[in-house]
């Protein structure tokens, strides 16, 4: 007897999970294994050209999940931020030209040689406000995403869940959200109760998927690991947004040299198989 | 003119800080560059022995201000978590012999396959529960430190200080406090509040000091900065930490290859250095 085929349909995959791929392979593999959502990032996108990105989508018959990423929003120069501010109204063109309704925000970390974190995440929010307006008239809603801890002087001031929502709910909910992942979240014991605060206040912009596994590579930034290969218990974190009421994508998003060495097709066929084993049911 | 020489009264060094040199040579060094305290490792105090480590501390007019370290109570086995309690009760006894009142505890990592992290702090809870009537009878507190969220899986599943707090509160004061260590706890927002709860309550028993410098190394263990040379308010964490009627000692503890690569008793001097700079006034 064969299993029944599992439950792809909210499955995304983004695309740095399996940046080996070009956008037009990609695009075909997802449809071939029934993925039906795609987290796309800037750079490919930019050099495929946002039009034509969003045309091989659509012959795919996959819809954009996210883009990745804005923010950056933490230099003290008024050059710097202008640039940082020129450079998201960019990205939020790139997003509403792909269909996309979410815009991934990574804060950024400390200017250099600053030691003043509050006043960091304070030029975060003024960020957000400046941008709101322009997303909205876009479609597109800025979606903040908490980094673990050991990004923040480097990357992302923003580090827990409910960091995130306490700058998100300055602001009306259809133009800022969250986002919850998995990776940078599952060490935190008061995830539940901030998951359900922001499933309440319909701030989850978007749900995003990969493990935790040590040791940690240095720079700390291509160490995630595949669905079921660690500490994350994912199918807890999957229930406990669904109860929240979030109803959207679950996007896999992970980033490890190990992956990119294979071939991209078979990659994208374990994840869906991971996905079934560890996040669903 | 010269400026004042700096108050060095409650400066610790952490022996980790400078392992490249043995426990008698650390000691004159100490003395010799006024440094008044000395956080010492349960490895070279049992090889040195933990009554002549005493005796040479005494010699040199220092205090042992804590000893690192007891603690991985998460181990899920009968077997296990007998050796890890035996384990702690020995160190608790070479704490004692050592005169000082402080056994530092990192907590344990998952286990092996486990993604139960609530489970597994229960077992710190009951670890200590077990354990704190021996560790009184010894004049020694149990000190739970909270590291960095990046050592939740295989290290210590206790992340932020109000998680410590949360434990250590449901026992009494003079048996379970906390460490608060600038290295792990510096990007939490919630340590303000957390450590007027810690002082008002009497829970501080050691407050430990490095700095947050990037990239970290593979591992992330070995990659703490020289007071100084990184992103942690430490002067502001000191004060925070006074402010709440903390008034032991700093135990400055860093780990870092570049600074084992170096003349010990320069290390020490500079750190002296970088003690009055960067954490008093």
């Amino acid at each position: 007897m064969n299993r029944p085929a599992p439950d792809l349909s909210r499955l995304s995959l983004n695309q740095e999970t399996v940046r080996q791929l070009p956008l037009p392979e990609l695009a075909a593999a997802l449809e071939r294994t029934g993925v039906p959502g795609v987290g796309l990032w800037r750079g490919p996108v930019q050099q495929y050209g946002p039009e034509a990105a969003a045309r091989l989508a659509r012959d795919h018959g996959l819809t954009v999940t996210s883009l990745c990423r804005g923010g950056f929003f933490t230099a003290a120069g008024p050059a710097e931020r202008r640039r940082a501010l020129d450079d998201n109204r960019a990205a939020l063109d790139e997003a509403a030209a792909l269909g996309t309704g979410t815009l991934v925000l990574v804060s950024g970390g400390l200017p250099d040689g600053s030691r003043d974190l509050p006043g960091a995440r304070e030029r975060v929010a003024d960020a957000l406000a400046e941008l709101g307006p322009y997303a909205q008239e876009r479609g597109v809603r800025l979606a903040i995403e908490p980094l673990h801890p050991m990004y923040a002087s480097d990357r992302c001031v923003v580090s827990t869940l409910g960091q995130a929502l306490d700058l998100a709910e300055r602001f009306p909910a259809e133009r800022v959200g969250v986002v919850v992942d998995t990776y940078h979240l599952w060490w935190d014991e008061r995830v539940p109760e901030q998951i359900a605060r922001a499933g309440a206040a319909g701030r989850i912009a978007a749900f995003q998927v990969a493990d935790w596994v040590t040791p940690l590579p240095e720079g700390v930034l291509l160490g995630r690991g595949q669905l079921g290969d660690g500490s994350v218990d994912l199918r807890g974190f999957r229930r406990q947004v669904d109860a929240a009421g979030y109803q959207g994508p679950v996007e896999v998003e992970i980033f490890n040299p190990r992956l990119w060495e294979r071939d991209g097709a078979e990659v994208l066929a374990q994840t869906a198989q991971r996905y079934a084993e560890h996040v669903l049911g």
